[in-house]
């Protein structure tokens, strides 16, 4: 999002019938229309959901940004990126902030280890009440700090997710894949994982036009260093897609070894983007499976698709992200028979 | 060394006049001269000591392979590859044999934590006893198993250092740093620290002809995904080298991000090569510090060369790896002032 001072802050890269009037204002507002259109029952915020450095006071930025979700009672998280704590307050200084807020579903940090960075969490999603995957959580919701620059004199650039932070997230994702596999009813592959970070991977970089869904108009602004995330999540075996922002202008989505990598694409117009480029959201969309006996089971597929502050609120780029037994890990049909 | 069964093991890759009566014995023939030639403190085998497969009895061949380090009485470290348990004994049973054998500073794993992979320790080298270095490591050596091949269905191709092997290694240096910078007589700058393990990291492709020392005559054979071990040794900030095995028939060091990169070249007969072109061997050499009062101090420089097993045992490609202050960490000059 970007956001700054509210109505103060002008928007950046509007077409010129465009710059009268737009602010941060702007940013709410598309908010707002993407809330009611698709009503979700989560709300991540992927980083850099302030500009810090052109905010007056970061926790009333803070407030501000997030207010929407607030104001419709939606249930939200939030992962921080580089330009967070370039206000007034520190990257942990933020990630207090935004774990006291209303109706957030945020968390510091695991307790009991020791981890880096500010805002690595895991949520869990149950099964249906009343069936017998109630007490399973049949989707799991990952979210890290991917840091915000380089502290490495010899090494340039934005920051990366640290091996301790990597452990925390293999450990929490063993056990989750234990509990939900082992436990009555027992499954045959686990419940799917999505992980939400700010700073794309290197591996983003490994797609061409013809193996992506969107657009990919600038490079991929990831670390100069490969710190390994993509095969902690390959070797976990429960991620199907990961999602990040930081690049306003890309918004694609590219499967690599059987993991889905994707942009949302820019949101906030306190932000670079492209002129006469709307700027959009990505929605996750998440089918469960129902038996032959009605009972509704665990995840069978999960859709997206991106909104885009224009006019009709278009819906643009719809795919399926994956699919029970589409990545032939335990050889399932789609219809998980 | 890939050593299988000795006598009756025949060479590989040898020149036609070189095939009669050439075999495993070669590889060990080659370990007394360079022995003898160079006196070493300490012997380090980087993997594929033997070639399990062709070994009738793995615990034998091993113990054929590492003979002539115990006979003259060498202490020596092993870390262990992807064709060690290819015979009678898992990845497991290889290691455990090796730290029972007679001499030998190489250890299972640490203790107390959970960790991928067998073989993963640290060695400590004491300053000179009677100075105010005798209670510290002015050197330290670290032992990672890199794995043999992927176990996960979808990446191909060899294994790589874990997340959990990571954050082992940035704790023990870490804690190793405090204790040299922090105790007294307080030091300004790490003591350096290099890293031995078998498979070569993705960052091997890095180089060119115009920026290494040595050759590449093949393709750099690293896991097909980057698992971030390079990123975790520039972040520990005292690993001045990495030393690979691997690949037969590249030799060379390359210096990235402050950290050389190395290879020593193929040793053993009984393994691919290039007739023609000797096996060979990397040889360390480390410098102390001696202040104007001549007292031994820390480490000021390490220097490498390899030798050839030709007529005359040649030394090639001399070169300084690291000296004191020259990573432009902490500005210090090369003779540590």
């Amino acid at each position: 999002m970007h956001y700054a001072d509210g109505r103060s802050t002008a928007c950046e890269d509007v077409l010129p019938s465009q710059v009268a009037g737009c602010t941060d204002l702007n940013t709410t507002a598309f908010l707002y229309r993407v809330f009611r259109a698709e009503d979700p029952d989560l709300v991540v915020f992927t980083g850099d959901n302030i500009y810090g450095a052109d905010s007056t006071d970061a926790a009333k930025s803070m407030d501000a940004a997030i207010a929407p979700a607030i104001d419709m009672k939606l249930p939200w998280a939030a992962v921080i990126g580089n330009h967070d704590q370039e206000g007034t307050l520190s990257r942990e200084g933020v990630m207090r902030h935004l774990v006291g807020m209303k109706n957030t579903l945020a968390s510091f940090n695991p307790e009991g280890i020791e981890i880096d960075g500010y805002g690595n969490y895991n949520l869990e999603v149950s099964g249906v009440e009343g069936t017998s995957m109630d007490e399973k959580s049949v989707l799991n919701l990952y979210f890290l700090d991917s840091g915000d620059y380089s502290t490495v004199p010899s090494i340039n650039g934005y920051g990366w997710i640290k091996a301790s932070q990597q452990v925390w997230f293999q450990q929490t994702s063993s056990s989750l894949q234990a509990k939900y596999m082992n436990k009555n009813p027992k499954q045959k592959e686990p419940a799917p994982g999505l992980v939400f970070f700010h700073i794309p991977l290197p591996e983003f970089s490994s797609f061409t036009a013809s193996n992506f869904t969107g657009v990919k108009q600038e490079g991929i602004s990831s670390a100069s260093i490969n710190s390994g995330f993509f095969a902690s999540m390959v070797e976990a075996g429960d991620v199907r897609a990961a999602f990040v922002g930081h690049d306003h202008i890309n918004d694609f989505c590219g499967k690599l070894s059987g993991i889905q990598l994707c942009y949302a694409g820019g949101f906030g117009y306190h932000a670079y983007g492209k002129a006469g480029w709307s700027r959009r959201a990505r929605v996750l969309s998440v089918q469960l499976e129902k038996t032959d006996s009605g009972e509704w089971r665990g995840v069978k597929s999960i859709k997206t698709w991106k909104r885009l502050d224009d006019k009709h609120l278009s819906t643009i780029d719809s795919e399926v992200l994956w699919n029970r037994g589409s990545n032939g890990r335990r050889g399932k049909n789609p219809d998980g028979s």
